[in-house]
């Protein structure tokens, strides 16, 4: 058993597929965004353009949420100082789950250093305390709730992705009388659509079933409080189970559940990602909480992000650029190869500063290789023009296909192709 | 099915085992460490000292350490903003690697927004990428490692605790051939003993089978570096996979590991809770890395924090409270019943201003539930005699056992006890 040989060959398998990442080194400036600076690797730094961050709405550089971090850390120190159940529950971080628990009509909230960790605790904490429970998942799932349903060890159906009546299907095959629990995103992140949360909570009640949605791409930036899809659906109190970030639109770190006081006081009790882990930092705490605060209160942001991401399809469907149908803020432009999606990527960076990272297999499908980008309020139209300029050198650089100006490209019809490929076409 | 009944049944049925936790509500204050401002219940505020915090040497409220997260707080913002791959790698971040990595002297480190997720994420995808992977795992590892051992599905079996020759017997069974990882931890916390580190590496040798450390409770602790106790014990080289923790002596918060390139890049390329999840802020990653650097130079805290462990033991123990052997700065004080734990950590709380957590199941196994006391460098001898005051004072009011002044209460007398008792005695 030659032990280093298996990792040397792990690493050089995805070399060779082009699947190899790189992660660019940045320096972020708060009050610059979205500029950084970027390290390349012969150690030159260089001001870039960050294309797509997740710090939707640029809240990571508010000045009241860095007030907050920096103050509480000098008043607090820099750590919680242990779990949260042995001495590292601090003040700040059980006014931020009051906070959330408004934010969403709930009853409770508990948060968690990742959006990660909360769902794949929660997820199987809650499958694995309802008795012979299945678990409907949604097929194209965050790999996190992947997670979780595999490590609450209950049976799994998937169910086609937002395709209602194949969940239908699937319940009621189980039944009425079996435990049941939905899981859900509200936003897709990668092809930003939106899932049919209306018609999922019918199915729920019609079967019996409990619905756990995952928010993070849509809290902060939906609803007129901020609360996500559900809220701006009036759908918040037909959802058991909530699930959202502190680290994408609010601009901090960690995850968070909501949910009634039952639930979330049975994933506080049983989950061990959530017992055996140090708490949030207070000053983490209160930067996350003091963002929830501003977002709820505010609605530039959200104006200035919906306006500012509808340019950007604009601009760049104008000028014939493949972009892909998508509901929300996030703007995927197709590319369908992974080692032409890197070099396009690549491109951007060393010949025009623009920074957005090739999103290649197993974050989305073979084949359906692409650019995601997302453009915040900060954004600006002279920016957008800045990034249809660079796209379309590249594009003509590497022979990237266009399509007609002013249309939007549909994977349905790469789906097709593939299918008539496949059948010998 | 009546889901709320479920979730209502597993929060009672804590309560009725006594095992349900109420996390105290803590405001630390930066310069007063370990004293705090607890909130009770009816929401009155009360200066408290706390006894059982992770921050162990303090390093939380260090002034550099605050400083660093808070400027650079000021100068990168708030958050990451994205995944390490998409946007969110940031450079205090790779500085922090690079600083873990010439701590353990090995080639390449990758840091984690948890210990949890660190060891969950590195043991399951190293033992996924050889094949047939046979896990050998302590009896008492920690509920992050059991995680990473369930989520790679490989088969395991379990050595007794520290017991070189069970794993011994174990190792030749599984044969030289077949490709075999040890998981086990330096410093056992609930306990505070310590593996025996160097035959454990001459059975990986022998039997040639991978290494895998946990030294949450040792780095910043041990060793003229702090770089734990294989460092103290000249075995770093020996061991493949070195895990350690931002959140306990150093005062911050995240994991890591160390290792060679072929092993980190793997995990770094192929495990979900890794990939799929937001990169730790700059603040975060420069106070981390600040103190760090500073336990790397500093020798001061480890001497403040061995010689007050020393003093506790020698006070608690000489005024006959059963004070359980240990190796380390852990002082677990014997209770052996749930109840009559929580019961005496809320007299100290409530009575005396003193804050230690009760340990009780799942933590600890039942029949062994205790105080778990760590002394820092910050606790001097004036206060390590208020708390011998406060002890004694609860177990008289409780009529908890107390030993022979001087000596050390023997877990080993227990089970032999209970295995007496099991057999009818």
């Amino acid at each position: 058993m030659k032990y280093q040989e298996f990792f040397e060959n792990a690493v050089s398998s995805l070399k060779t597929e082009k699947r190899y990442r790189i992660f660019a080194d940045l320096e972020r400036q708060a009050g610059k965004f979205p500029r950084a600076i970027w390290r390349a690797d012969n150690g030159l730094e260089r001001e870039i353009l960050v294309w797509c961050s997740n710090d939707y709405l640029g809240m990571g550089q508010h000045p009241d949420v860095i007030a907050a971090m920096s103050d509480t850390a000098q008043k607090m120190g820099a750590g919680a100082g242990g779990t949260r159940n042995i001495s590292g529950t601090n003040r700040p971080l059980v006014e931020l789950e009051m906070e959330l628990a408004d934010l969403h009509h709930k009853e409770a909230a508990l948060a968690f250093t990742s959006g990660f960790v909360s769902n794949e605790a929660a997820i199987s904490t809650i499958a694995k305390l309802l008795p012979d429970c299945l678990i409907l998942s949604d097929q194209l799932n965050h790999a996190s709730m992947i997670a979780g349903v595999k490590s609450s060890g209950v049976s799994k159906q998937v169910f086609r992705h937002n395709d209602v009546e194949h969940l239908e299907e699937l319940l009621a095959a189980a039944g009425k009388e079996r435990a049941k629990l939905i899981v859900f995103e509200s936003v897709y992140s990668m092809d930003g659509d939106i899932a049919p949360i209306e018609k999922i909570c019918d199915l729920a009640d019609k079967y019996n079933a409990m619905t756990y949605i995952d928010e993070v791409h849509a809290v902060g930036m939906y609803g007129p409080r901020g609360a996500g899809i559900a809220e701006r659906e009036g759908l918040m109190d037909r959802i058991d189970v909530i699930e959202g970030t502190l680290a994408k639109a609010f601009g901090t770190l960690g995850g968070y559940i909501t949910g009634n006081s039952a639930i979330i006081d049975s994933v506080r009790s049983y989950a061990p990602g959530f017992i055996f882990t140090t708490a949030m930092p207070p000053s983490i705490a209160a930067a996350a909480r003091t963002s929830v605060q501003h977002l709820k209160n505010s609605q530039s942001e959200r104006d200035g992000q919906q306006r500012q991401a509808a340019q950007t399809k604009k601009i760049l469907s104008g000028a014939g650029l493949p972009v892909m149908p998508s509901e929300t803020h996030i703007v995927p432009v197709f590319v369908g190869d992974p080692d032409l999606c890197k070099k396009a990527s690549d491109m951007l960076l060393e010949m025009h500063g623009i920074y957005i990272q090739p999103i290649n297999y197993p974050t989305v499908p073979r084949g359906t290789e692409r650019l995601r980008i997302t453009p915040t309020p900060f954004h600006d139209d002279h920016l957008v023009d800045g990034l249809c300029n660079a796209l379309q050198d590249v594009w003509e650089r590497l022979d990237l296909p266009k399509i007609e100006p002013g249309s939007f490209y549909d994977l349905k019809c790469l789906e097709e192709q593939q299918v008539f490929n496949a059948a010998g076409g």
